[in-house]
Protein backbone atom coordinates (compact mmCIF):
# COMPACT_ATOMS: atom_id res chain seq x y z
CA UNK A 1 0.00 0.00 0.00
CA UNK A 2 1.05 3.72 -0.50
CA UNK A 3 1.41 6.12 1.89
CA UNK A 4 -1.86 7.62 0.74
CA UNK A 5 -3.79 4.81 0.83
CA UNK A 6 -2.49 4.18 4.31
CA UNK A 7 -3.57 7.13 5.38
CA UNK A 8 -6.70 6.98 3.41
CA UNK A 9 -7.80 3.68 5.65
CA UNK A 10 -7.18 5.16 9.10
CA UNK A 11 -8.78 8.04 8.21
CA UNK A 12 -11.60 6.13 6.84
CA UNK A 13 -11.92 3.93 9.64
CA UNK A 14 -11.72 6.45 12.74
CA UNK A 15 -14.34 7.96 10.80
CA UNK A 16 -16.61 5.39 10.58
CA UNK A 17 -16.04 4.58 14.41
CA UNK A 18 -16.14 7.95 15.54
CA UNK A 19 -19.72 8.14 13.73
CA UNK A 20 -21.30 5.05 15.30
CA UNK A 21 -19.75 6.22 18.61
CA UNK A 22 -22.15 9.33 18.12
CA UNK A 23 -25.19 6.91 17.09
CA UNK A 24 -25.86 6.01 20.85
CA UNK A 25 -29.11 6.37 22.33
CA UNK A 26 -30.56 8.51 24.96
CA UNK A 27 -28.59 11.66 23.89
CA UNK A 28 -31.80 14.37 25.14
CA UNK A 29 -29.89 16.97 23.76
CA UNK A 30 -30.58 17.46 19.87
CA UNK A 31 -28.23 20.52 19.11
CA UNK A 32 -25.50 19.54 21.29
CA UNK A 33 -25.71 16.27 19.53
CA UNK A 34 -25.04 17.97 16.21
CA UNK A 35 -22.85 20.68 17.48
CA UNK A 36 -20.50 17.25 18.68
CA UNK A 37 -21.10 15.76 15.16
CA UNK A 38 -20.41 19.19 13.17
CA UNK A 39 -16.72 19.13 15.46
CA UNK A 40 -16.07 15.58 15.59
CA UNK A 41 -16.98 14.94 11.64
CA UNK A 42 -16.03 17.85 9.33
CA UNK A 43 -12.86 16.66 8.20
CA UNK A 44 -9.46 16.78 9.81
CA UNK A 45 -6.58 14.97 8.76
CA UNK A 46 -6.67 12.53 11.62
CA UNK A 47 -2.65 12.47 11.99
CA UNK A 48 -2.96 10.99 15.53
CA UNK A 49 -5.49 8.24 14.78
CA UNK A 50 -3.15 7.07 11.94
CA UNK A 51 0.06 7.41 14.83
CA UNK A 52 -2.17 5.27 16.71
CA UNK A 53 -2.85 2.39 14.36
CA UNK A 54 0.52 2.42 12.69
CA UNK A 55 2.10 2.31 15.76
CA UNK A 56 -0.49 -0.06 17.13
CA UNK A 57 -0.37 -2.74 14.65
CA UNK A 58 3.55 -2.50 14.86
CA UNK A 59 3.26 -4.09 18.41
CA UNK A 60 0.45 -6.73 17.41
CA UNK A 61 -2.04 -4.62 19.28
CA UNK A 62 -5.68 -5.87 18.34
CA UNK A 63 -7.58 -4.01 16.03
CA UNK A 64 -10.60 -2.76 17.73
CA UNK A 65 -8.63 -1.87 20.96
CA UNK A 66 -6.90 0.67 18.29
CA UNK A 67 -9.97 1.82 16.71
CA UNK A 68 -11.22 2.46 20.25
CA UNK A 69 -7.82 4.86 21.42
CA UNK A 70 -7.38 6.51 17.84
CA UNK A 71 -11.04 7.32 18.10
CA UNK A 72 -10.33 8.30 21.88
CA UNK A 73 -7.31 10.65 20.82
CA UNK A 74 -9.51 12.43 18.06
CA UNK A 75 -12.13 13.45 20.24
CA UNK A 76 -9.30 15.04 22.83
CA UNK A 77 -7.98 16.38 19.61
CA UNK A 78 -11.36 18.00 18.68
CA UNK A 79 -12.74 18.87 21.64
CA UNK A 80 -9.85 20.80 22.12
CA UNK A 81 -10.14 22.79 18.89
CA UNK A 82 -13.78 23.71 19.51
CA UNK A 83 -12.38 25.52 22.71
CA UNK A 84 -9.57 27.25 21.37
CA UNK A 85 -11.57 28.78 18.95
CA UNK A 86 -13.78 30.50 21.06
CA UNK A 87 -13.53 34.29 21.64
CA UNK A 88 -12.13 34.61 24.53
CA UNK A 89 -9.34 32.33 23.60
CA UNK A 90 -8.02 32.63 19.99
CA UNK A 91 -11.41 33.81 18.46
CA UNK A 92 -11.23 31.88 15.48
CA UNK A 93 -14.47 31.91 12.75
CA UNK A 94 -13.12 29.68 10.56
CA UNK A 95 -11.41 26.42 10.62
CA UNK A 96 -10.65 24.03 7.37
CA UNK A 97 -12.83 26.50 5.64
CA UNK A 98 -15.82 26.17 7.52
CA UNK A 99 -17.15 28.19 10.35
CA UNK A 100 -16.22 26.97 13.87
CA UNK A 101 -18.75 25.16 16.35
CA UNK A 102 -19.53 28.70 18.17
CA UNK A 103 -20.30 30.58 14.88
CA UNK A 104 -22.05 27.65 13.51
CA UNK A 105 -24.13 27.09 16.31
CA UNK A 106 -23.57 29.21 19.44
CA UNK A 107 -20.92 29.73 22.15
CA UNK A 108 -22.96 27.81 25.27
CA UNK A 109 -23.42 24.94 22.80
CA UNK A 110 -19.57 24.59 21.47
CA UNK A 111 -18.18 24.86 25.15
CA UNK A 112 -20.50 21.96 25.81
CA UNK A 113 -20.04 20.01 22.84
CA UNK A 114 -15.96 20.63 23.89
CA UNK A 115 -16.44 19.48 27.35
CA UNK A 116 -19.41 16.66 26.35
CA UNK A 117 -16.05 15.58 23.46
CA UNK A 118 -13.70 15.31 26.36
CA UNK A 119 -16.19 12.90 28.26
CA UNK A 120 -16.97 10.43 25.14
CA UNK A 121 -13.14 10.34 24.78
CA UNK A 122 -13.00 8.88 28.40
CA UNK A 123 -16.17 6.59 27.67
CA UNK A 124 -14.93 5.13 24.54
CA UNK A 125 -11.94 4.31 25.90
CA UNK A 126 -13.48 2.88 29.06
CA UNK A 127 -15.68 0.22 27.05
CA UNK A 128 -16.09 -2.96 28.84
CA UNK A 129 -14.91 -6.37 26.46
CA UNK A 130 -11.79 -4.98 24.94
CA UNK A 131 -9.34 -7.22 23.91
CA UNK A 132 -6.58 -6.18 26.10
CA UNK A 133 -5.61 -6.40 29.71
CA UNK A 134 -7.75 -4.48 32.09
CA UNK A 135 -4.20 -3.42 33.24
CA UNK A 136 -3.17 -2.42 29.73
CA UNK A 137 -6.42 -0.32 29.12
CA UNK A 138 -6.39 1.48 32.23
CA UNK A 139 -2.83 2.92 31.69
CA UNK A 140 -4.13 3.92 28.39
CA UNK A 141 -6.85 5.95 30.01
CA UNK A 142 -4.62 7.09 32.26
CA UNK A 143 -1.93 8.50 29.38
CA UNK A 144 -4.97 10.12 27.68
CA UNK A 145 -5.85 11.97 30.76
CA UNK A 146 -2.26 12.79 31.48
CA UNK A 147 -1.59 14.47 27.89
CA UNK A 148 -5.26 16.10 27.79
CA UNK A 149 -4.80 18.51 31.50
CA UNK A 150 -2.75 20.52 33.03
CA UNK A 151 0.73 18.81 32.53
CA UNK A 152 -0.32 18.39 28.89
CA UNK A 153 -2.24 19.97 26.41
CA UNK A 154 -4.41 22.73 28.64
CA UNK A 155 -1.30 24.05 30.14
CA UNK A 156 0.23 24.25 26.53
CA UNK A 157 -3.05 26.43 25.60
CA UNK A 158 -2.42 28.39 28.36
CA UNK A 159 0.96 28.83 27.76
CA UNK A 160 0.58 29.82 24.51
CA UNK A 161 -1.82 32.36 25.54
CA UNK A 162 0.24 33.70 28.07
CA UNK A 163 3.10 34.07 25.03
CA UNK A 164 0.93 36.21 22.61
CA UNK A 165 2.91 39.32 22.18
CA UNK A 166 5.98 38.36 23.99
CA UNK A 167 9.35 37.94 23.44
CA UNK A 168 10.31 34.02 23.87
CA UNK A 169 13.40 32.01 23.57
CA UNK A 170 13.75 28.92 21.66
CA UNK A 171 13.80 26.66 24.87
CA UNK A 172 10.32 28.36 25.98
CA UNK A 173 8.95 28.18 22.11
CA UNK A 174 9.47 24.64 22.26
CA UNK A 175 7.79 23.85 25.59
CA UNK A 176 4.64 25.56 24.60
CA UNK A 177 4.44 22.85 21.72
CA UNK A 178 5.59 20.61 23.28
CA UNK A 179 2.32 21.00 25.51
CA UNK A 180 0.03 22.23 23.52
CA UNK A 181 0.13 20.36 20.30
CA UNK A 182 3.10 17.50 21.45
CA UNK A 183 1.37 15.94 24.57
CA UNK A 184 -1.56 14.50 22.49
CA UNK A 185 0.60 13.35 19.26
CA UNK A 186 2.93 11.41 21.83
CA UNK A 187 -0.10 9.93 23.38
CA UNK A 188 -1.42 8.54 20.22
CA UNK A 189 2.08 6.71 20.00
CA UNK A 190 1.97 5.80 23.52
CA UNK A 191 -1.49 4.24 23.31
CA UNK A 192 -0.29 2.34 20.37
CA UNK A 193 2.11 0.70 22.19
CA UNK A 194 0.40 0.22 24.83
CA UNK A 195 -1.94 -1.67 23.58
CA UNK A 196 0.38 -3.63 22.07
CA UNK A 197 2.00 -6.80 23.42
CA UNK A 198 4.49 -7.25 26.15
CA UNK A 199 7.47 -7.72 24.06
CA UNK A 200 6.43 -4.10 22.35
CA UNK A 201 6.52 -1.99 25.49
CA UNK A 202 10.32 -2.21 25.47
CA UNK A 203 10.04 0.14 22.86
CA UNK A 204 7.88 2.32 24.19
CA UNK A 205 10.46 5.14 25.05
CA UNK A 206 12.08 5.02 21.84
CA UNK A 207 8.27 5.16 19.71
CA UNK A 208 7.18 8.25 22.08
CA UNK A 209 11.14 9.96 21.07
CA UNK A 210 9.78 9.74 17.90
CA UNK A 211 6.69 11.18 18.40
CA UNK A 212 7.85 14.06 20.52
CA UNK A 213 10.45 15.03 17.52
CA UNK A 214 7.84 14.81 14.83
CA UNK A 215 5.47 16.97 16.91
CA UNK A 216 8.03 19.99 17.16
CA UNK A 217 9.54 19.49 13.35
CA UNK A 218 5.73 19.66 12.35
CA UNK A 219 5.64 22.96 14.44
CA UNK A 220 8.76 24.09 13.07
CA UNK A 221 7.62 23.46 9.53
CA UNK A 222 3.85 25.20 10.22
CA UNK A 223 5.98 28.54 11.31
CA UNK A 224 8.56 28.27 8.08
CA UNK A 225 4.93 27.44 6.18
CA UNK A 226 3.60 30.89 7.52
CA UNK A 227 6.22 32.63 6.09
CA UNK A 228 6.90 30.87 2.72
CA UNK A 229 3.61 28.63 1.56
CA UNK A 230 0.56 30.96 -0.49
CA UNK A 231 -2.77 31.84 1.51
CA UNK A 232 -4.20 29.36 -1.47
CA UNK A 233 -2.30 26.39 -0.49
CA UNK A 234 -2.21 26.96 3.40
CA UNK A 235 -6.40 27.91 3.56
CA UNK A 236 -5.55 30.41 6.30
CA UNK A 237 -4.19 33.64 5.50
CA UNK A 238 -0.02 33.59 5.00
CA UNK A 239 1.56 35.72 7.66
CA UNK A 240 -1.71 35.02 9.83
CA UNK A 241 1.25 34.07 12.59
CA UNK A 242 2.92 37.22 12.31
CA UNK A 243 -0.40 39.67 12.60
CA UNK A 244 -1.40 37.84 15.46
CA UNK A 245 1.96 38.51 17.16
CA UNK A 246 3.13 35.14 17.77
CA UNK A 247 6.52 33.92 18.68
CA UNK A 248 7.30 31.70 16.07
CA UNK A 249 10.29 29.57 15.13
CA UNK A 250 11.36 31.89 12.49
CA UNK A 251 11.07 34.67 14.80
CA UNK A 252 13.15 33.64 16.90
CA UNK A 253 15.68 31.80 14.95
CA UNK A 254 15.28 33.20 11.34
CA UNK A 255 14.39 31.40 8.66
CA UNK A 256 17.17 29.47 7.88
CA UNK A 257 17.89 28.91 11.61
CA UNK A 258 14.28 27.35 11.43
CA UNK A 259 15.08 25.70 8.49
CA UNK A 260 18.63 24.07 10.26
CA UNK A 261 16.01 23.42 13.39
CA UNK A 262 13.44 21.26 11.24
CA UNK A 263 16.08 19.42 9.55
CA UNK A 264 17.67 18.30 13.18
CA UNK A 265 14.04 17.53 14.54
CA UNK A 266 13.84 15.54 11.18
CA UNK A 267 16.95 13.23 11.90
CA UNK A 268 16.19 12.78 15.68
CA UNK A 269 13.20 11.89 14.70
CA UNK A 270 14.12 9.04 12.16
CA UNK A 271 17.57 8.10 14.81
CA UNK A 272 14.47 7.23 17.56
CA UNK A 273 12.64 5.22 14.82
CA UNK A 274 15.78 3.24 13.90
CA UNK A 275 15.83 1.90 17.09
CA UNK A 276 13.58 -0.30 17.30
CA UNK A 277 13.61 -3.32 15.21
CA UNK A 278 10.21 -3.13 13.66
CA UNK A 279 9.67 -2.33 10.34
CA UNK A 280 8.88 1.45 10.57
CA UNK A 281 9.02 1.78 6.53
CA UNK A 282 5.52 3.47 6.39
CA UNK A 283 5.93 5.81 9.72
CA UNK A 284 9.45 7.12 8.02
CA UNK A 285 7.24 7.92 5.03
CA UNK A 286 4.71 9.43 7.01
CA UNK A 287 7.41 11.89 8.68
CA UNK A 288 9.27 12.46 5.01
CA UNK A 289 5.65 13.78 3.81
CA UNK A 290 4.83 15.68 6.72
CA UNK A 291 7.62 17.44 7.09
CA UNK A 292 7.49 18.66 3.02
CA UNK A 293 4.35 19.07 2.85
CA UNK A 294 3.43 22.66 1.28
CA UNK A 295 0.19 23.01 3.46
CA UNK B 1 -21.21 9.78 65.45
CA UNK B 2 -23.38 12.54 64.10
CA UNK B 3 -24.51 12.99 60.69
CA UNK B 4 -22.47 16.41 61.20
CA UNK B 5 -19.46 14.67 62.21
CA UNK B 6 -19.53 12.28 59.41
CA UNK B 7 -20.41 14.98 56.84
CA UNK B 8 -17.65 17.22 58.08
CA UNK B 9 -14.97 14.00 58.09
CA UNK B 10 -16.23 13.16 54.45
CA UNK B 11 -15.40 16.91 53.42
CA UNK B 12 -11.85 17.25 55.02
CA UNK B 13 -11.16 13.65 53.42
CA UNK B 14 -11.73 14.65 50.45
CA UNK B 15 -10.32 18.07 49.89
CA UNK B 16 -7.03 16.78 52.03
CA UNK B 17 -7.03 14.25 48.64
CA UNK B 18 -8.32 16.97 46.17
CA UNK B 19 -5.13 19.22 47.55
CA UNK B 20 -2.97 16.78 47.62
CA UNK B 21 -4.16 15.98 43.93
CA UNK B 22 -2.70 19.10 43.06
CA UNK B 23 0.56 19.10 44.18
CA UNK B 24 1.58 17.81 41.10
CA UNK B 25 4.94 18.17 39.68
CA UNK B 26 5.25 19.04 36.21
CA UNK B 27 2.55 21.56 36.12
CA UNK B 28 3.88 24.34 33.82
CA UNK B 29 0.83 27.01 33.15
CA UNK B 30 0.89 28.42 36.73
CA UNK B 31 -2.32 30.91 36.39
CA UNK B 32 -4.24 27.73 35.18
CA UNK B 33 -2.93 25.77 38.12
CA UNK B 34 -4.23 28.76 40.49
CA UNK B 35 -7.54 28.63 38.65
CA UNK B 36 -8.06 24.89 39.12
CA UNK B 37 -7.29 25.38 42.90
CA UNK B 38 -9.44 28.03 43.40
CA UNK B 39 -12.48 26.26 42.01
CA UNK B 40 -11.51 23.04 43.00
CA UNK B 41 -11.09 23.89 47.01
CA UNK B 42 -13.37 27.16 48.14
CA UNK B 43 -15.79 25.26 49.71
CA UNK B 44 -18.92 23.69 48.62
CA UNK B 45 -20.80 20.89 50.63
CA UNK B 46 -19.07 18.07 49.17
CA UNK B 47 -22.68 16.51 48.88
CA UNK B 48 -21.41 13.87 46.21
CA UNK B 49 -17.99 13.06 47.96
CA UNK B 50 -20.20 11.96 51.08
CA UNK B 51 -22.52 10.09 49.11
CA UNK B 52 -19.18 8.27 47.73
CA UNK B 53 -17.79 7.27 51.08
CA UNK B 54 -21.35 6.24 52.60
CA UNK B 55 -22.36 4.10 50.04
CA UNK B 56 -18.78 2.28 50.20
CA UNK B 57 -18.29 1.88 53.30
CA UNK B 58 -21.77 0.07 53.38
CA UNK B 59 -20.47 -2.03 50.66
CA UNK B 60 -16.88 -2.96 52.06
CA UNK B 61 -14.71 -0.53 49.78
CA UNK B 62 -11.07 0.32 50.07
CA UNK B 63 -11.18 3.65 51.84
CA UNK B 64 -8.46 4.72 49.49
CA UNK B 65 -10.16 3.72 46.04
CA UNK B 66 -13.22 5.83 47.65
CA UNK B 67 -11.01 8.78 48.04
CA UNK B 68 -10.18 8.47 44.33
CA UNK B 69 -14.03 8.19 43.61
CA UNK B 70 -14.63 11.24 45.64
CA UNK B 71 -12.37 13.20 44.51
CA UNK B 72 -13.02 12.32 40.66
CA UNK B 73 -16.83 13.18 41.07
CA UNK B 74 -15.87 16.05 42.91
CA UNK B 75 -13.75 17.61 40.03
CA UNK B 76 -16.04 16.80 37.42
CA UNK B 77 -19.17 18.89 39.61
CA UNK B 78 -16.53 21.62 40.37
CA UNK B 79 -15.72 21.77 36.56
CA UNK B 80 -19.13 21.86 35.80
CA UNK B 81 -19.80 25.03 38.13
CA UNK B 82 -16.70 26.94 36.24
CA UNK B 83 -18.58 26.32 32.75
CA UNK B 84 -21.90 26.62 33.74
CA UNK B 85 -21.09 29.95 35.53
CA UNK B 86 -19.45 31.59 32.22
CA UNK B 87 -21.03 34.60 30.16
CA UNK B 88 -21.84 32.52 27.75
CA UNK B 89 -23.51 30.46 29.92
CA UNK B 90 -25.59 31.25 33.26
CA UNK B 91 -23.32 34.52 33.43
CA UNK B 92 -22.94 34.47 36.80
CA UNK B 93 -20.46 36.67 38.86
CA UNK B 94 -20.53 35.13 42.67
CA UNK B 95 -21.09 31.52 43.86
CA UNK B 96 -20.69 30.79 47.15
CA UNK B 97 -20.41 34.49 47.91
CA UNK B 98 -17.24 34.52 46.05
CA UNK B 99 -15.75 35.36 42.84
CA UNK B 100 -16.73 33.15 40.25
CA UNK B 101 -13.36 31.78 38.36
CA UNK B 102 -13.83 33.81 34.96
CA UNK B 103 -13.80 37.15 37.35
CA UNK B 104 -11.47 35.65 39.46
CA UNK B 105 -9.19 34.94 36.57
CA UNK B 106 -10.42 35.48 32.84
CA UNK B 107 -12.28 33.62 30.78
CA UNK B 108 -9.60 31.74 29.04
CA UNK B 109 -8.01 30.65 32.18
CA UNK B 110 -11.62 29.34 33.77
CA UNK B 111 -12.59 27.45 30.56
CA UNK B 112 -9.54 25.93 30.33
CA UNK B 113 -9.58 25.38 34.13
CA UNK B 114 -12.41 23.32 33.51
CA UNK B 115 -11.47 21.53 30.66
CA UNK B 116 -8.18 20.54 32.71
CA UNK B 117 -10.50 19.38 36.06
CA UNK B 118 -12.32 17.20 33.65
CA UNK B 119 -8.98 15.39 33.08
CA UNK B 120 -7.53 15.17 36.50
CA UNK B 121 -11.11 13.67 37.72
CA UNK B 122 -10.44 10.89 34.84
CA UNK B 123 -6.46 11.01 35.90
CA UNK B 124 -7.33 10.43 39.34
CA UNK B 125 -9.37 7.80 38.69
CA UNK B 126 -7.38 5.73 36.21
CA UNK B 127 -4.51 5.89 39.21
CA UNK B 128 -2.21 2.15 38.97
CA UNK B 129 -2.27 -0.02 42.27
CA UNK B 130 -6.18 0.54 43.40
CA UNK B 131 -6.75 -2.23 45.92
CA UNK B 132 -10.23 -2.83 43.39
CA UNK B 133 -10.27 -5.34 40.64
CA UNK B 134 -8.69 -3.36 37.46
CA UNK B 135 -12.05 -4.29 36.01
CA UNK B 136 -14.05 -2.99 38.57
CA UNK B 137 -12.15 -0.27 37.89
CA UNK B 138 -12.95 0.12 34.49
CA UNK B 139 -16.54 0.38 35.61
CA UNK B 140 -15.84 2.82 37.66
CA UNK B 141 -14.36 5.16 34.90
CA UNK B 142 -17.35 4.05 32.18
CA UNK B 143 -19.84 4.87 34.42
CA UNK B 144 -18.17 8.61 35.72
CA UNK B 145 -17.56 9.04 31.42
CA UNK B 146 -21.09 8.38 30.87
CA UNK B 147 -22.71 10.35 33.95
CA UNK B 148 -20.27 13.23 32.42
CA UNK B 149 -21.13 13.71 29.17
CA UNK B 150 -23.93 14.21 26.14
CA UNK B 151 -26.25 11.36 27.98
CA UNK B 152 -25.40 12.85 31.26
CA UNK B 153 -24.14 16.42 32.63
CA UNK B 154 -23.81 17.76 29.76
CA UNK B 155 -27.10 17.21 28.16
CA UNK B 156 -28.94 18.13 31.39
CA UNK B 157 -27.00 21.95 31.07
CA UNK B 158 -27.91 22.17 27.32
CA UNK B 159 -31.50 20.69 28.21
CA UNK B 160 -31.43 23.68 31.03
CA UNK B 161 -30.04 26.53 28.39
CA UNK B 162 -32.54 25.56 25.86
CA UNK B 163 -35.76 25.34 28.43
CA UNK B 164 -34.95 28.80 29.40
CA UNK B 165 -37.98 31.68 29.20
CA UNK B 166 -40.36 28.35 28.22
CA UNK B 167 -42.98 26.63 29.55
CA UNK B 168 -42.54 23.18 30.62
CA UNK B 169 -44.61 20.63 31.90
CA UNK B 170 -43.17 18.53 35.06
CA UNK B 171 -41.89 15.44 32.91
CA UNK B 172 -39.33 18.15 31.01
CA UNK B 173 -38.91 19.62 34.30
CA UNK B 174 -37.83 16.63 35.69
CA UNK B 175 -35.93 15.48 32.75
CA UNK B 176 -33.42 18.53 32.64
CA UNK B 177 -32.81 17.85 36.25
CA UNK B 178 -32.22 13.95 36.31
CA UNK B 179 -29.34 14.93 33.91
CA UNK B 180 -28.21 18.54 34.96
CA UNK B 181 -27.63 17.60 38.50
CA UNK B 182 -28.89 14.05 38.96
CA UNK B 183 -26.45 11.89 36.48
CA UNK B 184 -23.52 13.08 39.00
CA UNK B 185 -25.29 12.33 42.14
CA UNK B 186 -26.30 9.09 40.86
CA UNK B 187 -22.53 8.53 39.89
CA UNK B 188 -21.40 9.09 43.03
CA UNK B 189 -23.48 6.53 44.79
CA UNK B 190 -22.70 4.25 41.51
CA UNK B 191 -18.94 4.15 41.83
CA UNK B 192 -19.50 3.68 45.70
CA UNK B 193 -20.95 1.07 44.47
CA UNK B 194 -18.38 -1.10 42.15
CA UNK B 195 -15.80 -0.26 44.28
CA UNK B 196 -17.48 -2.78 46.36
CA UNK B 197 -17.46 -6.36 47.20
CA UNK B 198 -19.49 -9.07 44.99
CA UNK B 199 -21.98 -9.03 47.51
CA UNK B 200 -23.22 -5.69 47.58
CA UNK B 201 -23.80 -5.29 43.46
CA UNK B 202 -26.86 -6.54 43.57
CA UNK B 203 -28.07 -3.59 45.89
CA UNK B 204 -26.51 -1.16 42.67
CA UNK B 205 -30.06 -0.56 41.66
CA UNK B 206 -31.52 0.05 44.86
CA UNK B 207 -28.93 2.49 45.40
CA UNK B 208 -29.29 4.05 42.58
CA UNK B 209 -33.27 4.67 42.67
CA UNK B 210 -32.27 6.00 46.61
CA UNK B 211 -29.80 8.33 44.49
CA UNK B 212 -32.13 9.27 42.04
CA UNK B 213 -34.95 10.23 43.82
CA UNK B 214 -32.71 12.03 46.58
CA UNK B 215 -31.17 14.28 43.78
CA UNK B 216 -34.62 15.12 42.45
CA UNK B 217 -35.63 16.36 45.92
CA UNK B 218 -33.36 18.74 46.38
CA UNK B 219 -34.08 20.21 43.17
CA UNK B 220 -37.61 20.50 44.27
CA UNK B 221 -36.67 21.58 47.33
CA UNK B 222 -34.28 24.08 45.88
CA UNK B 223 -37.50 25.70 43.95
CA UNK B 224 -39.33 26.12 47.19
CA UNK B 225 -37.07 27.52 49.44
CA UNK B 226 -36.49 30.39 46.22
CA UNK B 227 -40.00 30.95 46.82
CA UNK B 228 -39.93 30.82 50.49
CA UNK B 229 -36.60 31.24 52.11
CA UNK B 230 -34.81 34.46 52.92
CA UNK B 231 -32.03 35.65 51.03
CA UNK B 232 -30.00 35.81 53.95
CA UNK B 233 -30.20 31.83 54.57
CA UNK B 234 -30.16 31.52 51.11
CA UNK B 235 -26.62 33.05 49.95
CA UNK B 236 -28.56 34.31 46.81
CA UNK B 237 -31.64 36.49 46.22
CA UNK B 238 -34.47 35.12 47.06
CA UNK B 239 -36.73 34.71 43.88
CA UNK B 240 -33.71 34.62 41.71
CA UNK B 241 -35.17 31.11 39.73
CA UNK B 242 -38.00 33.11 38.96
CA UNK B 243 -36.32 36.84 38.13
CA UNK B 244 -34.64 34.48 35.74
CA UNK B 245 -38.37 33.42 34.03
CA UNK B 246 -36.50 29.67 34.85
CA UNK B 247 -39.50 26.91 35.04
CA UNK B 248 -39.62 25.56 38.43
CA UNK B 249 -41.51 22.97 40.40
CA UNK B 250 -43.36 26.13 42.24
CA UNK B 251 -44.21 27.39 38.44
CA UNK B 252 -45.44 24.57 37.34
CA UNK B 253 -47.05 22.48 40.02
CA UNK B 254 -47.91 25.70 43.03
CA UNK B 255 -46.10 26.05 46.21
CA UNK B 256 -47.96 23.29 47.29
CA UNK B 257 -47.82 20.70 44.52
CA UNK B 258 -44.39 21.05 45.03
CA UNK B 259 -44.40 20.45 48.55
CA UNK B 260 -46.48 17.19 48.09
CA UNK B 261 -44.05 16.33 45.25
CA UNK B 262 -41.54 16.89 47.92
CA UNK B 263 -42.48 14.78 50.07
CA UNK B 264 -43.57 12.10 47.93
CA UNK B 265 -39.86 11.36 46.37
CA UNK B 266 -38.63 11.80 49.82
CA UNK B 267 -40.44 8.60 51.06
CA UNK B 268 -39.28 6.97 47.75
CA UNK B 269 -35.92 7.32 48.58
CA UNK B 270 -36.48 5.91 51.52
CA UNK B 271 -38.61 3.37 50.46
CA UNK B 272 -35.59 2.25 47.92
CA UNK B 273 -33.10 2.41 50.90
CA UNK B 274 -34.72 0.15 53.03
CA UNK B 275 -34.95 -2.31 50.06
CA UNK B 276 -31.36 -2.65 51.17
CA UNK B 277 -30.13 -4.83 53.93
CA UNK B 278 -27.31 -2.81 55.09
CA UNK B 279 -27.50 -0.34 58.37
CA UNK B 280 -28.31 3.23 55.91
CA UNK B 281 -29.22 5.17 58.72
CA UNK B 282 -26.53 7.49 58.37
CA UNK B 283 -27.98 8.12 54.52
CA UNK B 284 -31.70 8.18 56.04
CA UNK B 285 -30.23 10.76 58.20
CA UNK B 286 -28.81 12.52 55.60
CA UNK B 287 -31.98 12.68 53.09
CA UNK B 288 -33.57 14.35 56.08
CA UNK B 289 -31.53 16.79 56.70
CA UNK B 290 -30.91 17.67 52.96
CA UNK B 291 -34.58 17.85 52.54
CA UNK B 292 -35.66 19.77 55.63
CA UNK B 293 -33.09 22.62 54.98
CA UNK B 294 -33.71 26.14 55.00
CA UNK B 295 -30.82 26.76 52.58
Amino acid sequence: MTLNAVLAAARERVDSFLTHSLERSDRPAEQLNQAMQYALLLGGKRVRPFLTYQVGQLCHADQNVLDHAAAAVECIHAYSLIHDDLPAMDDDSLRRGQPTCHIAFDEATAILAGDALQSLAFEILSAPGLTVSPTAQLSMLNALAIASGDRGMCAGQALDLDATAKQLIEAELARVHRHKTGALIRCAVTLGVLAGDAEAQQWRADFESFADYLGLAFQVQDDILDVTGSTTALGKSQGSDRAANKATYVSVLGLAGAQECLHNLHQKALHALRRIPYNTQTLESFAEALLNRDH
